[in-house]
């Protein structure tokens, strides 16, 4: 590319790497902070094994620090590299890359609760970001359609869904009764929707002929209505497909890339756009 | 709307609003319908949960007569709004509307037996009414079709789910007997059910080598023919769809209202009629 | 019809009334002899609920004698009014209509014993009759039809399945072994079917980490493959749904009656047809 | 076949037996090993039950001789019959070959233990070299199109069932905790995958309400999306027939052989090919 950008400074460069994929160097860092992720996720899975923490205590702290650590880098970056740092900070991700980090801090202060466990878990939620990368993004973006499609559909059926199981939840507390374990209605409900979706636990069960009889309707009804949101998804999808084939085969995949406007943070650019489509900056010309 | 109606008298515009949701008073009434039926489901549930009905039975009590005098005077409302009384009287959403009243009144008379709490749930019933509201009209009606025109087919498929499951059943009985607890021929098939359907709760399961052999068999059946619903729902919406977009897209989310003629009870109107398509009586015009 | 025959005989008559179900006598039988079948196959059930059975025992006794001796006047009118009575009594029904009628006379020779009432629970089988009346063959025609047509995939997929349960239980066998309930390889065998088509009884589970991990692997391949006989018959359907329409709208429908010839006992002839497709017999002319 | 080839040697005579399906003596070939598979499997299972081999030790031990015997002569005949023996040595076929037939070898030097049952259990990897036989390659083929075809998905699919899992999973350890059994997140995540994908053991299951409400929300979640494979696989499996029918019907069945080059061992020539499509070698002509 023969652009006329004489030099880039650093911010711009810095921005390309954490907000984009394109080049060697954004790739690398989105490697890295997906194994980071990923670490993170195995350490405070690592962390509720109760043998495990026994006696790999001091490690998983001291991992726990490293990750905090990378991730407090990353936070503070991704504010310096964006010209509105206020707008990626009470974005979504904003907050939630927060979220990643302070439990630790706050550990320093306060003595480690489970809720301070239980909020580093949010850092599982990171895991979307790294979604951006999807080499599968058509494949993604054909399925989210066709559910997007079916949306209404799929409303109305879990709509229905939900109705059956309330009536048939409250039938069998009167039928069954508090020996079964349908020790009241929103239990029987919840055992309905167990029944329904074909999932069967086990834990609580008819015993009464009756409520055995009742229970059977239930599975058969059940084992039938699963057909419609496949039907409906089925349906869409091959819509989906079908009008998308012939047209411009693949065009979704093929006109997007990872840019982020460094100004409004605004993704799904064009490939070859020189100029945000929402706030018209410039954008970071590959090299 | 430049309509030439005068006036309206006090029972068009009631019955405007109680039967209809598409001028704001009516929108208002369905949602405060909408919320009474849901309170009230939620207060059967509440008071059927033995420590919260110790603890706040009084407000359960006063709660329950709040919500008695909203659908006496809904019924009493919707009695006195329509022409032809009687004939909504005994249609079944007037049945319905009755029993819905009626428990804690006849709990005045007797004491308060298992059996009206059983009645008040039928409330629950009510809850078909708010259907009607359908922002997704359309959607369910192709869902219905789909099942409407599928229903011969699904007929059959149960029918042979059925037979299948009374012959395993049987059969397991005599294999099994009553030490792995299929204790009878009809608990049998309805363990067949459930394992058929794939819910499988495990309170009653085969232990005998021959047992479990054929266990194994009527699993994969019923993993095998859970296709042939899905099949049938599948085609059969596929063929409604195909022949609904290419005609009029979206036509009958786009013409049908929700008027009610205020003399024969016919719904779904076109959307700029003025007569009723069924009796020929003038509808309430909207302001 | 003005058709030449003077006058029917009395085996021709009864040959209609039997095998057939196109004329009212025809049809009376029929229903006659579906509620006897029905009542036959309750009286074995209720007969295995040992409490009902202590109580009622002289009346199902009796019962069962009511229904052996109608099945047998049932059998004997049938060899008596077909021509080649050997072929009847050889036949799969011959032999199963001589199936439900010996037990109970076996009965009065040897003591009542489980084997005859397993014997008696063969009776089941005779629903199968019933389904000739099928007011709804064209749609099991069709369902029969897709799944004849997709059967060589389904078997594939169904080797596919055994294969990998045969892996996998083994696997498990070894990783899991006694302490959680995998004795030996053919109940982990059996266990992986009850994993992999989401059944999921409960008897038998994991408890290492290791055995766990396998088993989410499992479940989220049954998960996964379910799709495919789903697809199968799906598409197998709707190719089936597609071939039909337009040529010759529900043309299996009309053109076939219930006749069977009293010939050679074929059946499936066109509607206005005269002479059996198979032998030439002349069939019996509806008054 | 009026082909000029004089005389055919013993090596291509034993490689058209082993390697082939085509002749006599190559099906027989087939059979036999299918059996002695088969056998092999049958004998490790049994094996495994405690009962049974207590009693029948002997002629267990003796019969796995037998196999391990035919396996081994089966090993040697296929490294002598192919020109290139190492490639087939170092083939995947080719090391499972090896692996079944050394457990019983290795027995005795080391005592018999645990491990080496569990490598002859490899044996059932063997099943694999069956499939070859597939009368139904037609069917598989297209099978294994649908399923590559919409691979991506799939795993867009599974990596979002994955996400839902560890993210479900983590929220229920929190909620649950140890007393109902999630007593740790990798734990919570494994009832997470059991209840999403509808098997639903029940060893493991909610007892506060606020589990049980979220619980049920999953099971609806993992009912909803059951739909997605499902629709993906048929429309997939639908376009793939499509695609192929009209152009040349079962033209995959019909072309391919089972031959297999005796010097580079190259499969799936084409029916009446002379040479190897690969490496130009002259292929065994049929007699």
């Amino acid at each position: 590319m023969h652009d006329n950008q004489p030099k880039k400074n650093w911010r711009a460069k810095l921005h390309e790497i954490i907000y984009e994929a394109d080049t060697p160097a954004g790739k690398l860092f989105d490697v890295i902070l997906l194994i980071a992720i990923i670490a993170s996720i195995v350490f405070v899975m690592l962390e509720s094994i109760k043998e495990f923490d026994k006696d790999y205590h001091y490690f998983l702290v001291f991992a726990e620090w490293v990750i905090t650590i990378i991730f407090s880098i990353e936070y503070i970056l991704r504010i310096i590299s964006v010209k509105k740092p206020f707008k990626y900070i009470f974005s979504f991700y904003g907050i939630i890359d927060l979220l990643s980090t302070i439990p630790m801090y706050l550990s320093l202060i306060f003595a480690g609760t489970q809720v301070l466990i239980a909020l580093r878990a949010l850092r599982l939620l990171r895991v979307f970001r790294i979604l951006k990368l999807a080499r599968y993004v058509g494949a993604s973006n054909l399925l989210a359609n066709s559910l997007k499609a079916s949306r209404a559909k799929i409303f109305v059926f879990l709509f229905a869904v939900l109705i059956v199981s309330v009536i048939f939840g409250t039938v069998m507390y009167f039928i069954e009764g508090e020996p079964s374990g349908f020790t009241s209605i929103p239990v029987s409900v919840y055992w309905c929707i167990v029944t329904l979706t074909t999932v069967g636990f086990g834990d609580i069960a008819p015993i009464t002929p009756l409520g055995q009889f009742i229970a059977a309707l239930i599975m058969i009804l059940g084992y039938g209505i699963i057909a419609v949101p496949t039907g409906i998804v089925s349906a869409e999808y091959m819509s989906q497909t079908k009008g998308r084939v012939p047209q411009a085969p693949l065009h979704t995949e093929v006109d997007m890339n990872t840019e982020v406007c460094p100004n409004c943070s605004a993704q799904r650019h064009k490939d070859k756009a020189k100029f945000c489509y929402n706030c018209g900056h410039l954008l970071n010309p590959h090299s």
